[in-house]
């Protein structure tokens, strides 16, 4: 465990370290019942006084992360354990505890081993499209027509910036969005989740500040964490990202990176006004940093179009802009597109080279199979109104099973919504009870790059068959009454 | 550019920041024309006084990397202009320049954007199979198999940690290379390079030490180098590295990882013995380190089989084994395995779901037709027949042309020999003239992660076509008598 503080950042140490720990232990990255540093080795190790480590500690046994055992040391918290106290014997291989790694957050690594548990019968938490929605385009025939043109796909290496069939695909598909990028211009990717990496690791470092909205894709938090990043965040309104409070941050010092998902925002479902993308644009151009602007779904319209992205008015090359394929294409092909210009575009491409020496042809082939045929738009428009209709189905049954005091978005694309629940509700503890009436969804606390918001939570409801969307909807809210009766006034107290 | 410089490693800060800039140059990463930092900027980033970077600037300019315009500024050499004076114009990404990345070597992606040049009739550079060695397997008829057989192949998110037939089969696959790793062990990658870019994501970071053959493969040591390690080096002689010497390198700090390729040595084509395949890990369980084994091409063996791999004798999870099948099945997929144990192996899933979600479905199971399919053992002793031949080949024609002050690998097993010319010879300007006669190789500089030898070429004999290894051998040996006759005497003065 690398301990990573910034002491320009004006964040007190102890918060900090407690943060660096907390989002270990929460990720599952410290295992329930691994041991943890000496109260001398980790001040030593994270250069603090012994003082910043033993409130750090009491924070976190506050918290119920971890256990003190007299006379042997501290260790994660076992949850199935009434007492939390840990049992266990030396694997082998407990000399690994001493090997630190550079994984501050997975937040994301978890929710994707919670996904995959069997027991889960309606799930509103992973974005993906059930298969009945899918399976409207040919995929076996243009599978066979594509190696049938070119077996080479198979066993050559592609460009590292990536397939130009792909590219080219691509450059015309998006003109229908208002944007005019070159195939010159882009690189594919390993899905969008590359795409954030790359940025990332060509770009934030240790010091350099990157902004988020609040709430925001945990995966990015868990990304610019990774490299060292102080990540700061500006919250959202029907608006979108409140640009306003983010001039004001950034007097002193600007940031490095803004990543913002401004259309069907991830995970509010809001969208980003005109006005705003252009002040955004603005700020990054007065203080010469970049912006990631993150655009997965805005084909997934519910009604009218939402405003061209950010890109589309770029002209000194401060937005780097990822389109990803997969959410509503084909999430097994792992395909997405990064564009750029300029020093940035080939500071990317020679990240790309040394993270995987470019995508798999085949993969890339069969998305720009799918952008290139007839059936496309037939497809795009049966998505918008079967997932429209998913929706309106959610909001109606919210509308008759929730109690007056939770509160949600009305997406108007996309695939989710956010719902706020009262203050004193804890969707994390809500998970727990909802995991064993076979339903889950994403809590909000994960998606804060700060202090979490504990009562909210996101309902996607592109993956759920359709007719369980009732059962699942109306469990949910009988959890969340349960939960109401059951803690009528209790606040949880704050960390620090 | 994020200037990284490491005040503990013994190497004088004017030569590390030399290397920090004459390998962003020689990568491509700072362009022909680019403008440098002021001395007082680079002086107050990096935290150096100005003596420091006046020296780092002198070095550079005695090389020819930078020119210096009186009351300008510093710029980036042109080399096609005879002055090396500069003049460009404002693109309006100018600006650019100002965003520090954390890119500091590139040399692969350099060489990949050369090995696509054209113009080079006769390539001896990418490993790489040539498509009449691949043809052999029926990648049509296993290609309709795996899409009929489960169509989600295309439209679902796999595992983070991979497919599970893949991972089944590799299982099966690697145990007859006395290798016994259980599925739940491996983590797909989008390839080796993927995979090395893991390990150094999760566990190397700035003021970590990362040893490695020298010379070695350049895309690990420009990974390496992006992490901030300090990246030391052992010489290799005929049973491999020197393990010997690596012990008295560490008395007092050991590293935190040793990167090995112990079978068919990347450039060498040496392969390690067994004795130093044991000493090696008990030099690792001793000092408590991480061994990263990549095993690209064991398979591809001339004669007897080299030794099982150190993991096979690995008992506390010291050791973490690369295995690519891009290099003798599939390139075009991008898929190699992964393989750790205990806390290492959950930290690198947690690493792989941030880096892409997991890599594509459709690729992997391709492969694991490949590896379960009854044509695989013939596809195998054919590969092997065929590079043995032009291996001889090569052999046979070196020994025909080449001059007696040459020297090279005798290699039993892989896809390349290395060739060593004598000491005033520089592989790099022989490159610039070989290109000029349309035959290219990877020059033995760009191998070494500190001070380069200049005077050595890995030749790839896998990727040319047959017909061609005469003509292309008989050329380069041409070139090499030229400059040895063009240079009788003249030795390059030493850097520093």
């Amino acid at each position: 465990m690398q301990i990573n503080l910034n002491r320009q950042s004006g964040v007190p140490l102890v918060r900090q370290l407690y943060q660096e720990m907390a989002d270990r232990i929460r990720s599952g990255l410290l295992e329930e019942g691994a041991p943890l540093p000496s109260i001398r080795h980790l001040s030593r190790q994270a250069n603090v006084s012994f003082m910043t480590v033993v409130q750090a500690y009491e924070l976190l046994e506050q918290e119920g992360l971890i256990t003190r055992v007299q006379g042997k040391g501290t260790y994660v918290r076992r949850t199935n354990r009434r007492d939390g106290t840990v049992e266990r014997k030396d694997s082998g291989y407990d000399w690994q505890h001493t090997i630190a790694d550079y994984l501050p957050r997975a937040q994301f690594w978890r929710q994707l081993q919670q996904n995959t548990l069997p027991d889960t019968e309606i799930s509103f938490s992973l974005i993906s499209l059930s298969p009945d929605l899918v399976l409207q385009l040919d995929w076996a025939k243009m599978m066979q027509r594509i190696v049938a043109d070119d077996p080479a796909v198979l066993f050559s290496y592609g460009p590292v910036q990536g397939d130009a069939v792909l590219r080219e695909a691509a450059a015309v598909y998006l003109r229908s969005f208002g944007l005019a990028l070159r195939p010159e211009e882009m690189i594919v990717m390993n899905g969008a989740q590359q795409g954030i990496d790359q940025v990332a690791r060509c770009f934030v470092g240790p010091g350099d500040t990157v902004v988020t909205e609040a709430p925001t894709y945990s995966a990015a938090i868990d990304v610019f964490r990774g490299r060292g990043a102080l990540v700061r965040s500006v919250p959202v309104d029907e608006e979108g990202m409140r640009v306003d409070l983010l001039a004001a941050m950034f007097d002193d010092k600007p940031p490095k990176l803004i990543y913002t998902v401004p259309t069907y925002h991830n995970p509010t479902g809001t969208v980003m006004s005109a006005r705003r993308r252009a002040q955004l644009l603005e700020l990054a151009e007065s203080c010469r940093c970049l912006i990631l602007e993150d655009d997965p779904w805005s084909e997934i319209c519910f009604g009218s179009k939402p405003p061209a992205p950010i890109k589309s008015m770029d002209r000194h090359g401060h937005v780097i802009y990822l389109k990803s394929f997969s959410k509503f294409l084909a999430p097994g092909c792992r395909v997405a597109i990064l564009a750029a210009t300029g020093t940035i575009l080939n500071r990317l491409a020679a990240a790309k080279a040394l993270t995987d020496l470019g995508s798999p042809l085949l993969t890339q082939r069969v998305v720009a199979a799918c952008l290139t045929s007839p059936l496309m738009n037939r497809y795009l428009r049966q998505l918008q109104t079967e997932l429209r209709k998913r929706r309106d189905r959610v909001l109606t049954l919210l509308q008759r099973h929730a109690s007056n005091k939770v509160r949600w978005t009305v997406p108007q694309g996309g695939f989710f919504l956010w719902l706020t629940m009262p203050d004193r509700i804890s969707a994390d503890e809500l998970l727990i009870a909802a995991r064993q009436r076979q339903i889950d969804f994403l809590p909000g606390s994960v998606c804060y790059p700060g202090e979490p918001e504990a009562n909210h939570l996101r309902i996607c409801f592109s993956n759920a068959e359709e007719a369980k969307l009732d059962e699942g909807i109306s469990r949910l809210c009988d959890l969340i009454d349960e939960s109401m009766e059951r803690a009528p006034h209790a606040v949880r107290p704050p960390v620090m």
